[in-house]
């Protein structure tokens, strides 16, 4: 099976293992596990913030980054399409009481400085005031667009104008940072703080950061605790976090590997599959006869995995754990199945 | 001051006062009042529903349905301009832990069938799974606009092939009756349940009601007592509600003075001022000279009250504490005002 | 039937239905009720804090106190059997994702010092923090014990003393004032917040009073609007409220009655009722052949209203709709029921 | 330093290492980590329950079981000074809405099936309906008392028979079984739910399990997602948790240092240190001139850590890291240091 559902698949390489079999480590909990201290140190300066927290899930550090910037019954403002609206169960409500009032991006997920001013309420008798703006890079729903520096920067500003804090949802901000030919820290710097994936494309087993201030990121450990998120010897997954960190100049291979699946799937039998931003490819079969249920079940008996993304549209995702070769075979296969 | 911030100034007449003065009473919390009793079933006989509770305010109705609705932690779809999400301080997350998704109506705040479906979400392992549409008729954000049964019902009816329950925030659904020429009791019946409201239009000093089926109603109580909405000797205030109801024949008297109101002031100095379908005038101050809070401030030194809606528009709200002549008289005021 | 369930079951008399009948009103959501503001203004001058607000129920002034006190996720401190902890519905979990740590008090329901003390909890990476104590006089569950001024003030010095504000459930704080021989003002001039219920001895007909700072109490303003209980022309039922509040003179009769009622009853066929502080009795079933439910099903046969508080207690409540008659009346046939 | 603060601190050994780096691994999410569905049956197979989660901590855990077994709203009985009250940042409050209603046990934590009955309260108009019983076994606060299976039976029958179903925090549940000479799947099989911790005593660096039914398993799966406790490849820490498992024949070994410890304290200067009954020694200074943390300061002074427990009290933990020599010398340390 060539595996495209997500870049979470991949499975962390001899240097990750090798990593993590030596790793020193302590209690974490006590602040003592010099490996998961030396990743937030790293995590931090790559992103250009004070300081950084080691999550289990990227989920628990948008989660914790949510709250930790809020106070219970505020609004928080994000983009109808993100993350953290679609599939984090509604956490942001369920666990921290948040109001969330989403702001339809563009095409590719940009949320403008207009946007936000028009959907920001101040606190009053009978509203509950805009305590965050989130925003997404790259935009997972949107195809992995990758949203510019400026474009972050110039929304941020509009948000810190009004006094609202900003957090970036960068699951995939390496792959932002890789198409945009910039360095991560400097789509980061505008924000108030950054939750990124080792997990996904950087291809670590298990865990995220969520990078900030100091004094941010020593209110965010306590939730991350409340939640449940604070482990022990974590060094043993750290460090193979802090390998999977150096993968984050290779993640181009990615892109063009999407890029090649993109071109190849593109016109197939009424397919249509625009060039990707990033690493992630979107297939609209709605030309096409099938829906995106049916377009998964020709591509798995062909030896193809992806997921549906909506009823006509499938998502393919390029990755460390498959290679150009596996890329060329997946188009030959989508190709033939679709033939019989 | 002719006062139009809204319908729920109105004062109560001698008539509820004397209801009120002679009310028969009990505990209402061990449902002894029989006044209150008979104002439950009074209401529920008129919108046609099973049962009906007396609760003190239209926001304790609305935010005591949704719960009572859903589970904690499940998604609301609502209009995104409708009260519901605007004006009751992000209740359903603080309260009910419930995450909205809102829907862009088109520009009278009707939610299309098309929009319900694709906006649900069926519970999987990484969403909340949709529990409720709460619909608004008059729709107060989108002046006053009243909802044809018929487009409820058609909505209410794709909800509820998916499995979602419909709330119905009618807390100007007689104003929509009268505005269609129809019984509210048509408008409500493609919806679980609808909270009206006795202190606005009807001319109650205090309450509103929540009406639906017998187990509904049932769980609701439980969850006023809960908001602390389970008062006493509430026949006192029931009296003067019972009497409001009878004030539902005589609404199209309010629409037409908000027509008057809406004819007399667009056009002047750039206002535009569309015909209300109801009691509701918004007076769009865009194509003027002044700010929607210069207008209003205009307005008062001319002896008129209204309220902002946002940047540049203006919100007059017609009721039975100001009469034709009231209504002449404001036309003339703020012309004059604006004329100097 | 001799209805002794509660004091909240008292009727509203001539002179409160004429001073709603005649009561000056506004909207109050627009603080515009003259009479509300009246009813405000006397009820903090009389407990003597800076400012008072005016909520449907008691339990609704309980809840917005502790909320506008805390901060979501805190502790608070309760006596184990006060009405906050037990007959709200866990509110304080619910609404506000409070812990409650409970206190047990002594047989009189005083909590002491030494256990504010010994149950605080300084916030830290693993521990809520204690956000509030609250305290409830007279105490309801420990048959209606007025607590001493100089045992509130002592336990709150020791709260103060540790950061923590202070709350009282004083929904029957004039019959404490009363037994004491004080006034109220100084049972509440060590704490922080106040509520007080109209709707109980006093015999309005709806309503309590949330009592405090003029910072807490417009921070308060809004917790209310949030659980629903902004009313309108809320003068209606403030008028009475007002009347009601001239009844705290009178509390002593109710006390007399109560008296009279325990030494009636004590002895009677293994009954006991010792000797009631204020104007509720307990009568222990434990040392007769009757289970609580088994002697009010008595009780009610002879005539006579009571409510069980656990497996073999009753509660009976002396309040202004029961006169001296009225208990000898009571007594009588309570006495003949148990020996048919 | 001889580390005696907790049996968290232990480190991976060298067998547990090499599974991490040896582990199949495959993404979690989507169930497909052949290592961490085989330590998911296995955990399930030692606890005689249907089936098993891992979780990253036993926070996570204890705040999964509380939330999968009861409805938002509800009451939870525990014992006062148990973990889940106590060290939790009340979650089951703040991210449940759960109300926790405190049973203060016995001496050695031991809550009684009166107790429960006492504690026990059915859903009513005003009340939350008990919908969970936890216990804890063993019970850190109380100097790890190992409950014995029938105790725990018998409080557990008789919750459900009000039909409350229970949730063992068994954090150190081998260590109960090991002190007890029982199998763990003796104390758990009269529950419905069980957390263990492998990073404790077992000695694994990360992860904890959850025990029970199948649907609540597959129940609890999701909610723990909304935790943000959804890792990928996690069979690299599962691995050694796997290994960990094994441990759980040589825990008497711990508690063998932990009696040694205690009798080599106790008596020293005042101090007294009953025998433990298993791995966690309490030594009370309140017969000494010491308060917890200057007896802390000269234990660490003298090489040996601890951590507080209350004002008076000392915990020190046996655990996998320190040997039988060390024990020996961590007494002659202190002793020197008390002596000077």
């Amino acid at each position: 099976m060539i595996d495209l559902r997500s870049d979470t698949v991949t499975r962390p390489d001899d240097r990750m293992r090798e990593a993590s079999a030596n790793a020193e480590v302590g209690d974490d909990v006590y602040r003592e596990d010099p490996t998961v201290n030396e990743l937030e140190d790293r995590a931090a300066e790559i992103v250009g913030t004070e300081a950084a927290l080691y999550v289990p899930t990227g989920t628990m550090g948008n989660q914790v980054a949510v709250r930790t910037h809020t106070e219970h019954g505020q609004e928080v403002l994000a983009e109808r399409e993100s993350h953290v609206v679609k599939w984090e169960l509604g956490g942001m409500a369920q666990l921290s009481g948040l109001q969330v009032r989403t702001i339809e991006g563009d095409d590719r997920g940009v949320v403008s400085p207009e946007q936000v001013r028009g959907s920001y309420v101040a606190e009053d008798l009978h509203r509950p005031g805009t305590g965050l703006l989130t925003l997404e890079n790259t935009h997972n729903s949107k195809g992995g667009a990758a949203i510019g520096a400026e474009k972050i920067a110039e929304t941020a500003e509009t948000a810190h104008d009004l006094g609202v804090p900003v957090h970036l949802d960068g699951a995939r901000v390496f792959n932002a940072a890789a198409a945009l030919g910039v360095e991560a820290s400097e789509i980061v710097a505008p924000v108030d703080s950054v939750m990124f994936c080792l997990s996904k494309g950087l291809g670590a087993p298990v865990g995220s950061m969520l990078a900030g201030s100091e004094d941010f990121i020593e209110r965010a450990r306590r939730n991350r605790k409340l939640f449940g998120g604070g482990m022990r010897q974590a060094g043993i997954i750290a460090a193979p976090g802090l390998a999977a960190l150096e993968n984050r100049h290779r993640l181009s291979e990615d892109h063009e590997k999407a890029s090649r699946l993109a071109a190849g799937l593109d016109g197939l039998d009424g397919l249509s599959a625009p060039e990707p931003e990033t690493n992630i490819v979107l297939v609209d079969c709605a030309g096409s006869d099938y829906t995106a249920e049916e377009f998964l079940v020709a591509c798995e008996s062909a030896g193809v995995l992806g997921v549906a993304f909506g009823e006509h549209v499938v998502r393919f995702c390029a990755h460390w754990d498959v290679d150009r070769e596996a890329i060329e075979e997946a188009v030959a296969a989508v190709e033939r199945a679709l033939r019989d």
